[in-house]
């Protein structure tokens, strides 16, 4: 199998929360699979069918894009261990998703996009810099004084994960499943970018990051983030 | 079985989203319980141990507060059909209750005090303005013109749920489950205390409170709201 991933001009940092999802879900399957330093502005370098974005899973004669088609295809075609425990946390996961990338997402660009900026490809910089200034409706240094509003504004949209980790370890419950792979994607995509303080050490989100980490699964895949 | 369900000077109009996921569980188990119709400042009318608040469920010599407790002695005292089909499902509809309740509550809340307050029982009005007021460290009266900046911002906020129901039809999938019923609720308050409306009627929530309004347990418990 081959994943096409998001890289930096340094080729070995490669920082997509949509591509760490899937390298943990391949990871939590026990697959090997290479990953192939991709940028933004590599659109032809992509197999067909794509969709002009990373992830893009290939294996052999299957092309799939798209992070959430690729996890339902692993699914699918390699059950055991399961990423989803029934039908219903399956559902339950597409919300979550969409909650993060809805509401998490921009809120977490807008805090590391100055950073990350600062490490793209050479050829990357112009497509990365205009796209989001559509998308945000600013330019991207125009949000740096506005970095410590928004980590409090995400430390405020983060209360329900705080809330629900008094009481289970995981968003999955005992053990990690996809809908952790989602959410500990934005803390690593935090972590390899930026300095910046997301949630403080004593955040019991901290421990949670923390704990991801030495899940024996995932423990080599983030060593040196 | 008896549930303490919140009602308002009507016996009959009972408004609380707590109270509502509860006997839609109690539904969804084909369960019968009567409700006893409780106020505000009836404190001291709750059977023991309780954290002055409903529901507060008895069955026999059980007594059990807090809703998500109530699911959880439900699920483990009456298993089929189950309201959780893994633990793993169990698990994400935590996170997706303390989302709701904290983000989307105060919300609700803020669009749907002046009418609650109007249809409340003379004796719990002065308690409920008093500690909302503190809640929301304003005067009720000042959050009406708040309104349709709160329907909008409310109406980003449910964005996630939109998204999701383009590719299902419950939030558990292809039939209703807790988390439906914690989702749901909020809509049925809102129908119950207001004609304020919430989201439009081309919204695709819409379709999906009506569909859950159909659901086969759900059509006579929800008949008049």
């Amino acid at each position: 199998m081959k994943l096409y991933d998001l890289a930096a001009a340094d080729d070995s940092k490669r920082f997509s929360p949509y591509c760490w999802r899937i390298k943990l879900a391949l990871a939590h399957k026990g697959l090997q699979c290479d990953t192939i330093p991709w940028r933004f502005t590599d659109k032809d370098k992509l197999p067909s069918p794509n969709d002009g974005k990373v992830p893009v899973l290939v294996d052999g004669e299957v092309v799939i894009s798209d992070s959430w088609e690729i996890a339902q295809y692993l699914e699918s075609k390699y059950p055991a261990p399961p990423l989803f425990q029934s039908e219903e946390s399956r559902a339950h996961a597409l919300l979550i998703k969409f909650w993060f990338e809805q509401e998490m997402h921009p809120l977490f660009g807008a805090i590391l996009i100055n950073d990350i900026y600062s490490f793209l490809a050479q050829k990357d910089k112009d497509y990365f810099r205009i796209s989001r200034e559509n998308r945000f409706g600013a330019s991207i240094s125009s949000l740096i004084p506005k970095t410590d509003e928004n980590v409090a504004r995400l430390g405020y949209m983060l209360g329900p994960l705080r809330a629900m980790l008094e009481r289970q370890s995981f968003v999955s419950g005992a053990s990690p499943g996809f809908a952790d792979y989602i959410v500990f994607s934005y803390f690593l995509w935090a972590r390899i970018s930026s300095k910046i303080e997301i949630v403080s050490s004593e955040d019991i989100i901290e421990d949670y990051v923390g704990n991801m980490m030495r899940v024996p699964w995932i423990e080599s895949l983030v060593r040196g983030v």
